[in-house]
């Protein structure tokens, strides 16, 4: 395992980049994933490099048994294994071309984009973006906040969405707050990135799904519509909802009915209300 | 309008405790708010102190007239108009002990819990706390993160809930990120702190309602209950679920369906589809 000193190592700075700048993301095809838990449920495919803090032990070896299967400690071992010239750990792994590196803890802090760095960092291959055949899927124009991508994401997963769609506009789904907010499931979940909402909207049609999308103003109510059809919700920017184009284009538009003196509700509550309606129509 | 020039006047000094300490704030029984929108949300009778930022104008006078009922032109014409010696709007203010300040923008940027201030702060009395007769409660345990609890409020809001109640381990709802993201929900959601979740299980069958805890493991699908009846839903912290004493003392136990590769919900989530589905139900 490589020993890392300086704040200045060529491997630390790219971090930072990717931690803060979404075109370095863009432009290496790399996004960083922190946290111990959410390295667990890094496809071990895509690491191609591992932090660890001089202070980090993890669940291993004292939990070894118990994630012996998981990415965690197959690539931890094989990565060790493999610049150590052994394989302690008897298996074999796809990994050893990922970089397995010990920084001191007050480089891992500078390195974090937490608060309290919890000693783990990975940097990470972004996975092939695409939309698969499905009949039920996200549409999401402009959302801004980080905590609300990755709820939005979670709640995909949970109800069994086939893929979301991000237009431009929204925050990039790489960034460090997004990914760490999803739990994981930003690495389960098809999504795919284009341009214009037109495009994305375009493309859930190709899917044959009816677009839906939540409006406030809208006459009928979302427990009116039969979810059981292919369908693809759209949802708009936290401030300002959908634009009049996202609204022209889409199918057919449904209210979610509230009470109380409310303009809105919060866009990832409002995806989760519509992606669990869906869920329990089909159940 | 009182000028305050030093970031050591006392006022200020008083905001920057208010906003950074929960202690600061039970023994004061104050709390801060901030931003324009959520200025306009606060009952006037709450506010005891407005601070506006040397560059802030927000929406007056251009959109006097729009919000003449609204807190926000009431109070500043009023507050405006009394320490002048004029009643320059001619609209008579119970407001008139509360106390309007201009600071420096570096005076607000230091006093503001956010990135960039939106320029307007004030300094509110917490309203009283209580539960009144209804028939749908949430019932919370440990909720942590600012934004959830924020988030929860928001949803109950529309979805109609009768009260809140929060137990000794939730994050405290007047911290600034709290108060930030209920968007005004705050002061329209009735809510109880109590020091155990034994006392908030109590408390909501005093009332009358089911509790009814949201749990993964649970036999029976939330779809399958009948939320028409008074209900209490019980949500527990982000990372570790309901206490055992909490599901020890639900009158029911029941669980959201899920797909996917995923162990949780959001609490947030959780929350909102519970809610909604008792909406739903009684629609």
């Amino acid at each position: 395992m490589e020993k890392i000193t300086s704040i200045q190592n060529k491997y630390v700075r790219e971090v930072r980049e990717l931690s803060r700048k979404a075109r370095a993301r863009r432009q290496s095809g790399f996004f960083v994933a922190e946290g111990e838990r959410l390295f667990r449920e890094i496809p071990p495919e895509l690491i191609a490099e591992v932090f660890l803090a001089d202070s980090f032990s993890g669940t291993l070896p004292e939990d070894a048994g118990k994630y012996e299967k998981q990415a965690f400690h197959t690539f931890i071992c094989a990565a060790d294994a493999t610049q150590m010239g052994l394989n302690a750990c008897g298996i074999k792994s796809k990994h050893a071309k990922a970089r397995l590196f010990r920084v001191s803890d007050s480089i891992m802090e500078a390195m974090s984009d937490t608060k309290t760095s919890q000693g783990i960092l990975a940097v990470c291959r972004m996975k092939e973006e695409g939309l698969p055949a499905g009949s039920l899927y996200l549409v999401l124009e402009n959302i801004q906040d980080p905590g609300n991508l990755g709820t939005i994401f979670r709640s995909a997963e949970a109800a069994g969405a086939d893929g979301i769609i991000l237009n431009r506009g929204c925050v990039d789904p790489y960034s460090p707050k997004v990914v760490r907010s999803t739990m994981g499931s930003l690495f389960r979940v098809p999504f795919l990135r284009v341009s214009e909402i037109s495009d994305a909207i375009e493309r859930v049609k190709e899917e044959g799904a009816r677009v839906l999308a939540a409006d406030l103003g809208a006459d009928e109510s979302v427990y009116r519509h039969d979810l059981r059809k292919p369908s693809a919700f759209l949802i708009g920017n936290e401030a300002n909802g959908l634009s009049p184009e996202a609204l022209r284009l889409a199918d057919s538009r449904m209210r979610i009915p509230m009470k109380g003196k409310i303009d809105s509700l919060n866009a990832a509550s409002a995806a989760t209300i519509l992606l669990f309606e869906a869920l329990r129509q089909r159940l």
